[in-house]
């Protein structure tokens, strides 16, 4: 480079141009002119930052360099009343934070914005001060005073003033330390007047040796993460200088400072800049050096440069990628927020990603998504051709992980994850309980969804391939139970006789599959297929929990016609004598029923159950009338419905510590539905509870225990409960399937492998112990299942201000699983406290359940852009690059197929609907007619070539890093909650 | 500049070097080298830019330009299987338009981010290529044959290349027009599958002379204002050229030239750079050009350079201006959206905004604010020490515009205006009557608000210095109105005539602080005031309707215990026998209502009003309750409330066109009663109406038109009446005022002044008239008045893609305030249909009023902070400058005067709260001793010094314009709904 020609200063452009020439070092030939210029006014070098910084980082390669985390503190030299202070004036790890002008503030993290001036400046100041690499120091004094005397001829200062900076120098910088709420309140009130040099030690005195006591208290240690080191960036004006003081200083081991820095961390880097009065940028120049040492790229060289070419070379690659913001176009007082998503080093390196979409003359942008990427083995879903092939395997890999899946477990969150999960599936027993119960006239009810649901998660967190999965009864199975109790009531069928049959064939079917290993078809599960499934699964919910309510109005009726005036006409009474007539009678042929109603003489006394026990009949205008009820069952399921959704999004919310919203967030279902019990037991309406018997016996009286195979039904039955069954099967199939690809993506990191055929082996096993006992039939859960993991999320402990913690993987381990499904067990004598809550409950936790999960699907997303005016669209990766035109047919196909499906399940064709879920696959490959694949594979995975069928199993997790592509990529949480459960 | 010397590639640091020397012409001394550098590291530079600048815009002063819009177009050259085609890319106005990948979709504006690489690329471009100023030329064909023959020696084509490099550039670029969403779902319909090439005209022919029809049909048309001249960046490889092919090309007039821009516009300047295949930066120095020319200061020093070193020069002031975002802390795929609040160019010229705050050894910021700004005139409220000075003053300023007050009427805008102020302004007639009438047993009634609101309203803006307000029932009054009628009933007192004299009283007070002029004193409200005030006001209105509705609960009480089962025991007869032995005994001495309970033998088909008016009384377990009303009242409460905060936010939604959105907004409150009544007629039930009188007569039977001064009460009340009225006028008189100065802001450039004394005179003066005629009091309506100066806003009719339209004034008249009081007059007979609302919705509409008004005062941000972590807070503008301690210790005080201002209102002193809304001014006063002028600054309005009236009247708009300081500038509406009512 020209940096050693004085007064030159060489240009980024320069820059870069002498290293697009094959470089063998790092830029080690500077005095290279630039005679690629003359020839021509672009040289190819687009390439040229990735080719300086790849060098610089096989620098790591071959030096085996530890880079550990960098704290930088800039201070500031300010003058007070009391004379001049240093004080701290921001803070960087990755991004900055700035003390706010009030000085008792640290403001948001936020990318450091800086004037291209100040990085120009900073050149100058680096070419020109005091440079000391691996300078041996032990105490900042030593490094004063070196630094003080190896400064360059030109430059060099008298001993007087000598003095004097090395005693301005080692002054104790003011800290701005990190507070809690509860320390800022407490202050508060402490020192309600003036009290800015509280908490603070007094000016004047020297850099203690020691870290002080405020340095260990800080709260900010908490971010830094072990073996952190700190650079120290310290400017200001001094009225004796006449030319400004510039120092670079890199410690060759990290020494600890005293309190020189905020926290108390061994010290590598430090630089400083000093000068005379009458000069204002000091501040970027310091913002400009401690910004440019935040860079991964730059750190690495500043650590390994030898000479000063080569801390001059990093700092050229870095300007050669700066990306500038146009004066005028933007407010220089706002700070930019640090982005969610962050390039990574080594991707800065390879390719400059504003280039990557505007290829000259590139208008084909297909191929650029079918670039392999990090393939997943995809072993689990391989053909083996064998029978039983894939289970094996599946129990070859998992079995040597089932130690570590009991001794993973001890660790104290997983005991808040059990408590968590409990609760999640205490609530989910009840509510599909209850539903089931109301479907099925109580043959399956409350208990017998606790006590399956206890026994069959735990059988299936002892044995199955992935126990992070919770197993539930599903909204699917739900509906095809009810379509089932209707068909055997429509044709005097005994249900639970006729339900055990196909559970038995489900469950020879189920295995048969296993067989087959029919499990690697999910390869065929694209977001076409489970859009279908949830959005359905979603409105089924959503129109069930409606209905329910409005039935409410035919059982409590109100009297709308009611009118306070008429009050002494409203009665009723018991008649006992003989029915049909005097009640029609008093309906039709009396002109007013204030004129001559006339009570009956038959023994009135009785209450109501009484009277119809003794043959009667109730007589009156408001016998079929129930006042309020109603009314206030749909302030419940109102009142219910919304606080769910309110405390569900209070997490997002700016109040309080994050904790507290989380945990308020985590148990929003129960809340709320404690909260509305609670309502509802104050007020003491007689709303509809939840029926749940208070002795361990089945919840309908006329069933047992066991289901004896035959002796209701006639023998035909239990061969033709054949066909059904293999409508179940495809459900269970498809629901247990799409739960497991959402788990296992690849973006969970999970290391011990999935169960594709073990799982579905598991899920088959226990039909036939729930088909004969009567009990519900499970499958994975997935919205459970999910919450599951993420209360399991490792995460590094620490993190810069503005980062998001690193997302580690999953704490894969059974018992936590086990554990709440002991709990489940339990809770069955739970039935004297469950009884108290009210069905609008429920039914609006349904709801809020429906809404969240259809509102959790991209067809929804693409279902509001339909209403949205092209420029108020939000900037979605898929709109990026395919046509709107084509994202709105794509979206119309998905709404016609949802439309079809749901007038399938209305007609009398209701009970196959299982396999027009199946004809969704072939809709799917039709849409390679009408869609370009290019486009599908933004709006869809693309579909696996036939026959080639293990090494296209990595479709899934890419399309769910792509869905995220413009989302935070640590909370795969909540953006793929497709399926209701 | 070094523009000059071959090879060398002048820095921005040296540019900015060479320039802070004093510099008379525009840079005109390019070879100076730059020798300041060698002294010291850091000429004195700062303001380098700046002067740059400011030389540039001196140029406008001297020369005369005018500077029209330029619109900027991007066409790539791109490789399609039909050939080489131009497309466009991408466009400016003031921010960037990409089009999307897709092809077929423009995307958000965005603040161009541009990498620092092409921007020095492109300043070699311009060192090197042809360059043409004033070029005189009528055709593209013409142009380009100029452009390809001035070549610069030693970069001259063959002339075989010059032609096909000339053919190459007049081929017809394919453009992006801009579809609305009708226009896209029409071609989705009509093009199922493919259809790129629709809607396009063939490539391969040459630019047409003549614009296109899709050119003229384009809507983006409409963005673009008269006088607008376009810019043309063609970049491109290709593949015969060896060496790139750059011209800059400035026309000496602007001319049309065909179809090669998107919309018709004449063009005038023109960048074209092709070069060899492989280099894939050319896409980047065309945006780095088009960016380049969107800089307004650039723009003027490229339309008056005279040589290609006046050029470099503004480019390098531009370089010189750069803010940088360092590589890897920022996402370059991300795209900045436009800034809500731009630094002016002006402001750009005169000081670094960076450097602002960082002010070297500054601490003290407190003088920052207290600079005079643009001081208003601030005559409105200047003393003139004359009885009736002020008002003689109003009336000579504003009697010049009475005629324009008419004429300026006539546009279309104002028709809208009037239709919606209308709709609202009989909302609030029908809620604060229904509340009114509550609280007066009727006294007064809907009918009387209707009437007083047509007559006081249509005098008012006859009248009134600013008749843009709008007058109306307020809260404040309303409260007062309660505690007078309750006082008169406890003492017995003829409330009508009480109300009369204390009327009277208020007027001739009214007249004497006109005749002192002391309407100067609202220089003494600052925030703190208004907050409070409001914050009152606004817990009154939730807490009243929230107490409203629990009174339901006691009006038409619910049997909590009923039980279905026992239904055969609740009925209610009416007994004409003596009262209170049976319904006694009935209810106490019978051990169960089932079993002994006898119908009586009375006549039993009296209907409740017939029984009661027979001197019977009603017996029974079920006379005391009413079903369902109170539940279905609570329903449409909370429906109500809920609908018109969801219609009221749907204006910031993303659906639909804004004018949609906007449409549904302003008509929140009345959608959501008509909603809501629909629903409770639909329904039936007997729910609390409003009661409106359906002849017109006044609503309490008991009353006449025509309230007489004596008779009723006691002669000596009229003197005491004097007592309260002190009280009303202190009460008028803030409500008055804190109104009109908040609608005379300076940010709303009203252009014709204010009328403090004289609004305040008619106010007085209707307070005589409406006390006659026992009509409502009416003063000032904050939140209708400024409805009404929002629907009457005149914006700047186009406006760039991402900027918002700039704000021109209001249209000040009084025509559009008389024809809604003249249709609020002809309202009165709208009876019939006003007493089909029911009540539980007028109280939800209050509900909604007040949870609006109390969320649009800072202090409620402030109390939120409280419950925020510090890192969660929002970047306010006053948490940026002043410390949280005493940001929470103001909000403590507030509210701790809040809570005092409740309990004085809800204990017996209650009548004398207007004297503690005066103590306010005195508390507010004691703040300075425990507050900082600069923290107060922040938080509230500094007070002027006693005695120094006029020179500080101007506190107020510079207070507004601060609050918005991280808000939107174009939108003060909504921010500053300090008041209900």
């Amino acid at each position: 480079m020209q940096a050693h020609i004085p007064g030159a200063g060489g240009t980024a452009l320069q820059a870069a141009d002498n290293c697009s020439q094959p470089n063998p070092g790092l830029c080690s030939n500077p005095g290279a002119p630039s005679q690629a210029f003359g020839c021509s006014i672009f040289p190819s070098s687009t390439a040229t930052a990735a080719r300086q910084a790849g060098a610089a980082l096989q620098w790591e390669e071959r030096g085996d360099v530890t880079c550990p985390l960098l704290f930088i503190q800039l201070n500031q030299l300010l003058s007070t009343p009391a004379g001049l202070e240093w004080r701290e004036m921001a803070r960087w790890i990755k991004f900055e934070e700035k003390v706010e002008d009030g000085g008792e503030r640290w403001s948001a993290p936020h990318v450091p914005a800086l004037p291209l001036h100040s990085l120009f400046q900073l050149r100058t100041c680096l070419q020109k001060g005091t440079m000391l690499l691996d300078l041996d120091a032990t105490s900042f004094k030593e490094i004063i005073d070196k630094a003080l005397s190896e400064q360059p001829e030109e430059a060099e200062l008298q001993p007087a003033l000598r003095e004097r900076l090395a005693a301005l120098l080692l002054l104790q910088p003011q800290h701005q330390p990190t507070k809690s709420l509860l320390q800022l309140l407490a202050e508060l009130g402490l020192s309600p007047c003036r009290g800015k040099a509280k908490g603070r030690s007094e000016p004047r005195t020297q850099v203690s040796k020691m870290p002080l006591k405020e340095q260990l208290r800080n709260r900010f240690k908490k971010k830094v993460p072990q073996g952190a080191e700190a650079a120290h960036v310290a400017v200001g004006e001094v009225e004796f200088l006449e030319k400004p003081f510039t120092a670079f200083i890199r410690l060759r081991h990290g020494v600890s400072l005293g309190s020189l820095a905020e926290v108390s961390l061994p010290s590598r880097f430090l630089f400083i800049l000093l000068g005379p009065h009458g000069v204002k940028t000091y501040h970027e120049v310091g913002r400009a050096m401690a910004t440019l040492l935040t860079d991964e790229l730059f750190q690495r060289v500043a650590r390994q440069a030898e000479r000063r070419q080569d801390l001059m070379a990093g700092m050229e690659a870095f300007l050669d990628e700066l990306i500038v913001l146009p004066p005028g176009k933007w407010d220089p007082g706002a700070r930019i927020p640090p982005p969610s998503h962050l390039p990574a080093p080594c991707r800065r390196t390879t390719v400059n990603p504003l280039d990557q979409q505007h290829g000259n003359g590139d208008m084909t942008a297909a191929g650029d998504r079918a670039s392999p990427g990090h393939a997943r083995s995809g072993e689990e879903l391989e053909r083996t051709g064998r029978l039983f092939g894939g289970l094996l395997r599946d129990i070859r890999r998992k079995a040597p992980w089932y130690g570590s899946d009991f001794s993973d477990a001890l660790h104290p969150q997983c005991l808040s994850a059990v408590l968590y999960i409990y609760l999640a599936t205490v609530t989910n027993a009840i509510t599909f309980g209850g539903m089931l119960g109301d479907a099925t006239s109580n043959m399956q009810g409350v208990l017998e969804s606790f006590l399956g649901t206890a026994f069959a998660g735990f059988i299936f967190c002892l044995f199955s391939g992935q126990p992070l999965t919770i197993l539930s009864s599903t909204g699917p199975v739900l509906v095809f139970e009810r379509l089932l109790f209707s068909f055997s009531q429509d044709h005097s069928l005994d249900y639970l006789e006729f339900r055990l049959w196909i559970g038995l064939w489900v469950a020879f079917f189920g295995v048969v599959l296993v067989a087959t290993e029919a499990s690697h078809l999910v390869r065929y599960f694209t977001r076409f297929t489970e859009e279908g499934f949830c959005a359905l699964i979603s409105l089924i919910f959503i129109y069930d929990s409606l209905k329910k309510m409005l039935s409410l109005a035919d059982a409590f009726p109100i009297n709308w016609q009611y009118r306070l005036d008429n009050i002494t006409s409203y009665s009723c009474t018991c008649n006992l004598s003989s029915p049909g007539h005097s009640s029609a009678g008093n309906d039709t042929s009396l002109p007013s029923p204030l004129a001559t109603w006339q009570p009956p003489a038959t023994p009135a006394g009785l209450s109501r159950t009484q009277c119809l026990d003794q043959g009667g009949h109730l007589l009156g205008t408001s016998c079929q009338y129930v006042p309020d009820v109603t009314l206030i069952s749909f302030l419940l399921f109102g009142g219910t419905f919304l606080l769910c959704t309110a405390l569900k999004r209070f997490r997002s919310s700016r109040y309080f510590p994050v904790g507290v919203r989380k945990l308020v967030s985590d148990f929003a279902v129960i809340l709320a539905i404690l909260a509305s019990c609670a309502v509802d037991a104050v007020l003491g309406l007689e709303t509809p509870k939840l029926l749940v018997p208070s002795e361990l016996k089945p919840t309908n009286p006329a069933r047992g225990w066991i289901v004896f195979p035959f002796g209701a039904n006639p023998w035909w039955v239990c061969l033709l409960s054949a066909v059904p069954a293999v409508l179940v099967t495809i459900l269970i199939f498809m629901d247990q399937q799409i739960t497991a690809v959402i788990l296992n993506r690849r973006e969970y990191k999970l290391q011990k492998g999935a169960g594709f055929h073990l799982d579905l082996l598991c899920v088959s096993l226990l039909m036939v112990v729930t088909s004969v006992t009567g009990l519900p039939w499970y499958v994975s859960a997935t919205v459970i299942s999910l919450a599951h993991m993420e209360s399991l999320r490792k995460e590094s402990a620490t993190s810069a201000p503005g980062e998001h913690p690193e997302f580690l993987g999953i704490r894969e381990q059974r018992l936590t699983g086990l554990a709440v499904f002991i709990l489940m067990g339990v809770s069955v004598f739970m039935a004297p406290v469950l009884k108290h809550i009210p069905m609008p409950v429920l039914y609006g936790v349904f709801l809020h359940m429906g809404v969240t999960a259809l509102n959790s699907i991209q067809l929804m997303d693409r279902v509001r852009l339909l209403l949205m005016p092209a420029k108020h669209q939000p900037d979605l990766a898929y709109l990026r690059h395919v046509p709107l035109r084509r994202v709105h047919l794509f979206t119309f196909i998905q709404l016609l197929c949802l439309a079809l499906l749901w007038l399938l399940k209305s007609t009398v064709a209701a009970i196959i609907f299982p396999v027009m879920l199946l004809a969704l696959l072939g809709i799917r490959k039709g849409l390679e007619r009408i869609f370009s694949p290019h486009d599908l594979s933004w709006l869809d995975g693309p579909l696996p070539a036939p026959g080639a069928a293990g090494t296209h199993a990595r479709e899934r997790p890419e399309q769910g890093s792509r869905a995220e592509e413009c989302e935070p990529m640590h909370r795969p949480g909540p953006q793929i909650n497709l399926s209701v459960n």
